[in-house]
């Protein structure tokens, strides 16, 4: 199957009708109130059509520039185009800025002296006008803003990272970078780095903790980790964007929990949760269509930009959303994965310059690949090594002599293949993704169930803590 | 001369110096209120040695990933790195961001009930502390972030245009899409789209006049042409950092006219300025950094991006500090390009696809590059042309039959070549730069004389419109 860098009638009609469609809601938004968030539904379907056709268009001029690679788990072996998650990227930027004056109140400055001088200004800062007219004070403009700045910075940043090659240990940093905007408007603009403290240790702590400048080591742990968790769980046909379209879907039915009719309006959260939806639901936009292109048997790679933009998203909305905890409990497959992988990460047990399960061309399966080991282990890591494959968390070789010669590589894509056997790709990209989708809806149950034994705030039932 | 990749001891020496010594004044800031403008010059001076060494360094990277090209008018034929314009970017990005706090007061939240609501905010509105340590009140935040939003815009799309070699009347556009996101806040944030009439024509129109939707349609055009103009006034080495330079140091002189001490303090303009400056010094700074290595002869290339992000700048600060009129006076060269290019970018006359002049080889010298025409123009064109070259516009080559069969292109390069017969790259490069300079000195000069007949506030003297 090559690249067809067209649409077909149905695909044009199909695309077509859907933006008018979308068009047609963001101009009747105009003539009522304007409600943000059923324009965003609107924009987020623009943003699936444009990026759908866009990714179709684009594929030769990608190719053509040197952006693309061979797939590694197929028979054929033509080169299919590489890095379509930028496009994803530029198309999901101009959504949101375009975006921007719906969910804020425009600010009215009533006279000036010139030079962008406010002498005057009438602000709107509460209006009360129900949960789905509900707009932002003219405050959360620069959060908002800083938000874009940082995607923005990953994207220009991810692309440099796909066209140089960039080496492992410096990749590590990108996001590091990007999230620099973020973290230096949160210091001018906001600036609370107390955190609240679980009522049973609040009699040793008091309620509120001032956490300093280690609140901001914090946000970048958080930015730093999200985009290269999901960069590390990668390397079958799908499986980037499917996750993060899990991530995204969870994080959704999170921001729906607080803004529901069952929740009391308005919560302290709204804001919070609003802000989310808006970053997220563009962002399932693009992906969706991606998504079309990218899984099993894909016509197109996402690029390491896409997996930096992903998890970038999943960072801001996590730490100006003031939910990270929350956010870290729907990356249990990426911290599991993160942990796994460490000890080949970390050159403990050597690692293969790729790790990506092997193709059996023969049987059209994968199969677990393998690290050679040609000098002995230390003993200690031998040891840990036996105990996890008596554990089932590993397959290793013995040779002869009892040393280990070989084992599988150390990600959650091969301890899956372990577990289960060879399979076709997209079974196993259907399994992982079963298994990370349950992990996450009882990981929400379990913080929405238990959070107020231990909080005093939650979506069903708030009090102001005495701070 | 090939391009070398490493620092000498004296450049890595003297970049080091600077460094420490700026690194030095910036923590100095922190100890005293912390001057904004002072800290501006030392990130600056920190953009220029990073943007320096990371040039060499990068050099071969970019050779690998493809990013280079040949010198048409040398005699050698080796390749030198392209796109190094992106380099000055993302060092430029990353100064500008990390500068935040310096000239913004922190909002400082007192309380919160979770979410990121500001239940009790004490903002720093109007605290007066003189010419030096003037900070900018919160919410000019929104448009120093929209500001750089707006050049990583044009950075991200420059980029792709340099990856895919985008096609002209597509490039146009590149600079609109960026503009967005500065016009969407300016929409939300500010909205003030009434102009000051002349005085001579209030009796007919009043002392302002709304221009309603046509004024954010003059700020897309500012931000259109920016930086189209300089892509244009571009092909010989240098040129396009030069003239940025140039224009970079004509705005900080006007800067300084209002902030001088000889001008009143406060004034309604000083906001609008002090943002000027620190948008433009670190850009001057990665700006010299790369002239040192794009001079004749050039080692590297500056790219489309570079021409782009040096125009976004412009057009941002033009725009957002209310001085767009002043800017074009600056941009006089490149505006008489653009009307003399127009004949030949609109194809009303034949358009070569290289429009630089043509290097001789034999002599070392640059020489006029012409069209050739096989199908004879139509009497208009060629009347036109023909007085053209009388009035020493053009150099036209006429057949038997007084057909026009050749002209020199429609360039101010080619037509500097005209009036002063060929020359050597740098000289011609120097004569250009040097009419740049005296024309926007003298369109300061007439500015700042003659405003004051037209207008009623100026930095000499103002006084408060009778809005």
């Amino acid at each position: 199957m090559t690249v067809s860098t067209s649409l077909s009638r149905t695909e044009t009609l199909s695309l077509f009708s859907l933006s008018a469609a979308c068009v047609g809601i963001i101009a009747n938004t105009f003539q009522g109130d304007g409600e943000p968030l059923i324009a965003s539904i609107a924009f987020s379907g623009i943003a699936y059509a444009s990026t759908y056709a866009l990714i179709r268009w684009l594929g030769d001029v990608f190719m053509r520039a040197g952006l693309k690679g061979r797939d590694m788990s197929k028979t054929r072996t033509d080169e299919i185009p590489e890095t379509m998650g930028a496009v994803c990227a530029v198309v999901y930027l101009l959504i949101i800025i375009v975006f921007i004056p719906f969910p804020f109140y425009k600010d009215i400055v009533m006279a000036t002296s010139g030079g962008g001088n406010r002498d005057l200004v009438l602000e709107v800062q509460h209006v009360e006008t129900g949960r789905l007219l509900h707009r932002f004070p003219h405050s959360k403009l620069s959060s908002y803003l800083s938000a874009i700045l940082s995607i923005q910075s990953v994207v220009l940043l991810g692309v440099g990272d796909d066209l140089f090659d960039i080496r492992w240990r410096h990749k590590l940093f990108i996001p590091a970078f990007a999230a620099i905007p973020m973290l230096i408007v949160y210091f001018v603009d906001f600036g609370v780095t107390q955190i609240v403290i679980p009522t049973p240790l609040r009699s040793y702590f008091g309620a509120l903790f001032d956490l300093g400048w280690l609140y901001y080591a914090y946000m970048a742990a958080i930015s730093i980790f999200c985009p290269n968790s999901i960069n590390i769980f990668a390397g079958i046909n799908g499986i980037e964007v499917s996750q993060s379209l899990v991530i995204a879907s969870l994080i959704c039915l999170n921001d729906a929990l607080y803004l529901s009719p069952f929740t009391e309006y308005p919560h302290p959260a709204t804001d919070s949760h609003l802000f989310s939806l808006y970053l997220l639901l563009p962002f399932i936009g693009v992906s969706l269509a991606l998504w079309a292109h990218n899984w099993y048997p894909a016509r197109v790679f996402v690029g390491d930009t896409y997996c930096y933009f992903a998890g970038m998203i999943f960072a801001v909305v996590g730490i100006q959303g003031h939910f990270s905890k929350t956010l870290l409990l729907l990356f249990m497959p990426q911290i599991f994965n993160f942990i796994y992988s460490a000890p080949q990460l970390f050159h403990i047990v050597p690692c293969p310059r790729h790790r990506l399960p092997k193709f059996n061309a023969r049987t059209g399966l994968l199969e677990c690949s393998t690290a050679e080991f040609r000098k002995p282990l230390s003993p200690l890591v031998s040891a840990v090594m036996r105990l996890m494959h008596r554990l089932r968390l590993l397959r290793i070789v013995e040779n002869d002599a009892g040393q280990i010669t070989e084992s599988t590589n150390f990600t959650i894509i091969n301890l899956w293949l372990v577990w289960f056997g060879p399979m076709r790709e997209d079974r196993l990209a259907i399994g992982l993704l079963t298994m990370q989708t349950i992990v996450g809806l009882v990981g929400l149950f379990i913080r929405h169930r238990l959070a107020l034994w231990v909080f005093t705030a939650d979506n069903l039932h708030y009090t102001y803590s005495s701070a």
